[in-house]
């Protein structure tokens, strides 16, 4: 009987005759084991270990001779670049008694990669554009063809890749002539595949057996930021990220005026696409350097980013998106040529991934967030809220998902607030008020004491107190709101009525002191009224979205909720839930996804079936238009009240004392200003 | 009993309820009637001719009220557009009766359109990209849907159009929110489908219906001159034509000194190509001008050119076509956006077509002529000799088709000829000696009579009689033969041998004068032995060249010869076969195909099918490398004779006398110098 081979973790066996090499084994049993160069010994991707000995569970006895021994290969391999203790190369080595392989992670190409931040759920390795070593047979004058067409006939045999419909950029084709010279008729070729595409394409060719590694783009668009992170195509790891500012802003701070302004001005909408995909190309080049690789060796990118800001990105005007019925030009995912999106930093034949929209207003940022969170997989009902210039609010279970934009407003991140800033070194990010005193201590960015722990102003002496960032003012308000400095209906008290000096009249309102660093130089900060009906307005309408959806599911309560966004990973779950930004909810069961748009573009960079995914899934979501639901103003109106006018949040009650104080006058009744969407 | 629909030319019949539409009755019985507008009656596309009283060959009686009254529509089109006598709009007109209906050829989406210059065969109208008229639902804030997606629907309801991976380019994108809403939700767009395709592309959008036509460029890319017809993708009609110099004649005249240049000069096949592609929009610039319509009508563009030109288009260094095993990057056919050619004087989402090459030496022009000619349809075997400065050479029949090039040099283009010109008013093209006196009579480009005829001098003033051009030459040196003032192994008799002043001595040879213009201040033009020489030299390379591949089939006789090449509509068939360019061959069995590469690339702009039959047909036939056959140098040393040193030319000799002299003085002994390849 032939010797049994059995590879773990997979637990795959059979039997093959002596001498088969173990990646041929492999291969034949469908155990995942890499390899670029095909079995020629170059690559190394395909190491192994063999384990020797007493095998009960797999009832085997593992001989010390179960494996041919070190050929010329492998020793020059471990001369020259080191084989780890115990490892064989799969291509090398041959059977030649029963053995157990064990095949290391680095060695699967499907390999899993769980997310570092927040380790909710690894990453399957299945990326569109992968190396292949392949050798190409010469030229003959009898028998004459293009050396392309030797190409595809190599790739065919070698790595059973169906070569009628791959295609070759021009520019590629160019360096296929000297790449084979050069490379004594080897090259290694990147090939693309989308999860949709009948064919492959080359997207570049190097002499010889290539060393280098693919990097790909998981870019988030932002209207404010453009974060990207690096990630090296082999294993997912993220390798470098990087963050600027969209310079779109100069043609205004939020979307809706970035629409005005391309109404506004001819040539606008292409003004602010030029600005953009400068900003990329400098993102890229950043970020490249910053890692130390090549642009060229940048082969993906995959996008996420708002409606406007994915219309502007793709050189679309987005007039429609400003009005009713806010007709998106395209709402299905896009693969393009990098190039077609003027990307010159990244290798010229590189690619472009957005992910679908779900609707005009909840785009394919909010799709990324779906893929990372997959709440059409939940068994509880999850509300999911990214919460940042617009809020995209999801809801929903395995059962159905719904979806809404709510415009929240910049509120939240601090703009349109007296003291606001960004989070920053020195932006007030943390603040706890004492029911008894109604005195306050707060963090700041960039010091890790609290503000009357010994050593405080000594350690912020570096960064200075120099304003409220967008949790800062959340913390603030619901903390204002439990020491009973102001009422539910966002009334802050005098100082008499609160007994706080704290309490300072500003004309016919009041505003609560943080921090009088007037002395030093530095400023008053303080809450004002003002600020405190900008962050019910950013509150309600949140809410209010939340609401509807539930409504339109038929439920006053949810199972969970999910903070995403950047600004998420930093809002503290009881006082959103003071605040009531969110529904009543176990504290518990409030959890942060950080950057879960970022994460879901990178899922998608790095396995393309979560591409087919998340395209199939968007379909099934349910969109709800805020804009147009009559119950959203009513909502928005009983949301207005902190935490809420009517809902009872019996939840936050069992955790937070909330004083039933009133500090109105007679005069205003809260906010009846107009909305408007940001 | 429903009534009989029948149609003619088709015989296609069926019977179908009152009140069904014609357009509807044809597309069920697969009738060949178009409409761009989907049957609204705004095309006039699919105008039909209904026959009415007896019809015993069809067994019915039409009567007058067979079809439905004209309606609003059809007195609405006739009054604006007028439409013809008896005709009806197929979309308006209905079943009333038994009817005949014939399709007139302008209705009918396939179309026959039979060749112009040389009625050889029909193209039938089978273009890539076609217009379609949709009209598109509008959007709803409640099912939120991309306008795209919309399109994509409507094109799948109205047309039947798979529009899964339907492509659209993000410029043409960014074009149809604007158009659907001026267009009222009705667009029209152009939709390409290669061949090979399984999908369509979007290649424009227009709002509402569009008026105008789409048209393609067939382009022969030839190493001197550059021509493009400018063609109708509706019927094929060739609505314009020009040609521009190849301007990379400043980096070498023929093809070699190009591949030199490339390999003396850094970047320098980067220079002949923006030279290439610079003068390509420039003839696309003319073309669209003369013929009055806009670059971006023009939507297709169709290649054919020697495999140097091939690689220089297309941005490849043409360094291996130099120098054995003269490896082409890639051989098969190539389907482009135009814009990776820099074509920018097309409309900017044109595609691009370049038809296979055969091998490193016979490439897509030679292709083309195969599918002009299609000699492995040909019942009898037949030679089809492409002659310009390379020549390339196909022999064959249903069986087999072989093909080789063969390196003829320029002199058949009255280069390197003594007194040779290229073929412009005054040029010398066509000669004749009488056997008697010796004396000659000529014809000049720009004048009706021959030289001996009343009324030339006068004639002839308006031009001049400035020199001989290629085929002047040729009918020069045959005739000289036949006269016998030249013996058959190429040498000019001295006035004493040959009893005519007419022979002057140079030097140690003769020359023969054709005409002495001194006395006017013109120039004495004459055929030199250094003439007879290079013309020796080009056909013994043309005839080894075709005779290599008669070996290679095993024959001695072919049944007819196709001369092709825009030089080969001039020469005549008796004196190529005089100077044994070709093989013997009976006269009246020597035709002229004109461009036939030309003619190729218009099938191929016309007729989608046909690329794909010329790539299937290309890799069938058997390539031959004159290179390296040690008989071509057997053949071309045998073929120095004239008409041969060996072969009888027994067809020849039926109609043509070869006086049997020499002029041998004991010298020169023939051509010893090396050839060379251009």
């Amino acid at each position: 009987m032939d010797p049994l081979v059995i590879f773990t973790p997979s637990g795959k066996r059979g039997r093959f005759p002596k001498g088969t090499p173990i990646l041929t084994v492999a291969r034949q049993l469908g155990v995942d084991l890499d390899s670029v160069c095909g079995g020629r010994g170059i690559c190394s991707k395909c190491q192994v270990s063999p384990s020797y000995g007493e095998f009960s569970k797999h009832g085997v006895t593992v001989k010390p001779d179960a494996l041919s021994e070190w050929n010329d290969v492998e020793a020059r391999y471990d001369r020259v670049r080191g084989l780890k203790e115990g490892r064989r190369l799969g291509c090398q080595a041959t059977v030649q008694g029963d053995v157990v392989i064990d095949v290391p992670p680095e060695s699967q190409v499907h390999k899993q990669v769980v997310r570092k931040a927040a380790a909710v759920r690894a990453i399957t390795m299945d990326p569109a554009t992968r190396l292949y070593y392949v050798e190409v047979a010469e030229p003959d004058m009898h028998e004459p063809s293009g050396d392309l067409e030797r190409l595809k006939r190599a790739l065919a045999e070698q790595w059973e890749i169906g070569t009628d419909g791959l295609s070759v950029p021009l520019p590629v084709l160019s360096k296929l002539q000297p790449a084979l010279r050069k490379g004594d008729w080897a090259v290694t070729v990147a090939l693309y595949k989308g999860h949709g595409d009948a064919n492959e394409r080359v997207l570049d060719v190097w002499p010889g057996f290539w060393e280098e590694r693919l990097y790909g783009l998981a870019i988030d668009l932002g209207s404010t930021t453009i974060a990207a992170h690096l990630c090296d195509l082999r294993n997912g790891e993220v390798v470098a990220s990087a963050g600027v500012m969209n310079p779109q802003i100069r043609f205004g701070e939020d979307l809706m005026s970035r629409v005005s302004y391309s109404m506004m001005n001819e040539g606008g909408a292409g003004e602010m696409t030029t600005a953009v995909r400068g900003a990329l190309n400098t993102l890229a080049e950043e970020i490249a350097g910053e890692a130390g690789i090549e642009p060229a060796q940048i082969m993906e990118t995959v996008f996420v980013c708002n409606p406007v800001m994915h219309h502007l990105l793709l050189g679309i005007d987005p007039v429609e998106l400003g009005q009713a019925p806010f007709a998106l030009a395209t709402s299905d995912s896009l693969s393009l040529a990098a190039d077609e999106l003027d990307l010159r930093a990244v290798n010229p034949a590189a690619r472009a991934y957005v992910l679908p929209c779900i609707a005009g207003h909840v785009g394919a940022d909010a799709a990324a967030v779906a893929l990372s969170e997959e709440p059409y997989l939940s068994d509880d009902l999850v509300l999911i809220v990214d919460v940042g210039t617009n809020a995209e609010i999801q809801l929903g279970d395995k059962r159905r998902v719904l979806a809404c934009s709510s415009p929240t407003g910049p509120a939240f991140e601090g703009a349109q607030i007296s003291s606001g800033q960004r989070a920053a070194p020195g932006a007030i990010e943390r603040v706890e008020i004492d029911p008894a005193t109604k005195e306050p201590r707060f963090k700041v960015i960039g010091c890790d004491l609290w503000s009357d722990e010994d050593g405080f102003a000594e350690a912020a002496a570096a960064t200075g107190i120099s304003g409220i960032c967008g949790s800062g003012i959340i913390e603030a308000v619901a903390e204002m709101r439990s020491a009973g400095v102001m009422d539910a209906k966002g009334l802050i008290g005098s100082a008499a009525q609160t007994g706080t000096e704290r309490c300072i009249a500003e004309g016919r309102t009041h505003a609560y002191a943080i921090h009088d660093g007037r002395a030093d130089g530095g400023p008053l900060i303080t809450v004002t009224q003002g600020d405190i009906r900008a962050i019910q307005l950013a509150k309600s309408a949140l809410y209010a979205g939340a609401r509807l959806l539930m409504d339109e599911i038929d439920t006053d309560t949810v199972d969970r909720v999910v903070l995403a966004g950047a600004f998420g990973a930093h809002i503290s779950p009881k006082h959103a839930m003071v605040l009531g930004m969110i529904p009543d909810c176990p504290l518990d069961k409030v959890t942060s996804a950080g950057n879960a748009a970022g994460t879901g573009a990178r899922i998608a960079l790095c396995n393309r079936a979560a591409r087919g995914e998340i395209e199939r899934r968007v379909h099934e979501i349910h969109k709800v238009e805020t804009a147009i639901e009559p119950r959203f103003q009513e909502h928005f109106v009983a949301a207005n009240a902190i935490p809420h006018a009517t809902a009872p949040f019996p939840e936050l009650r069992k955790v937070v004392d909330l004083p039933d104080v009133a500090f109105n006058t007679g005069g205003e009744d809260g906010p009846k200003r107009r909305r408007r969407r940001a």
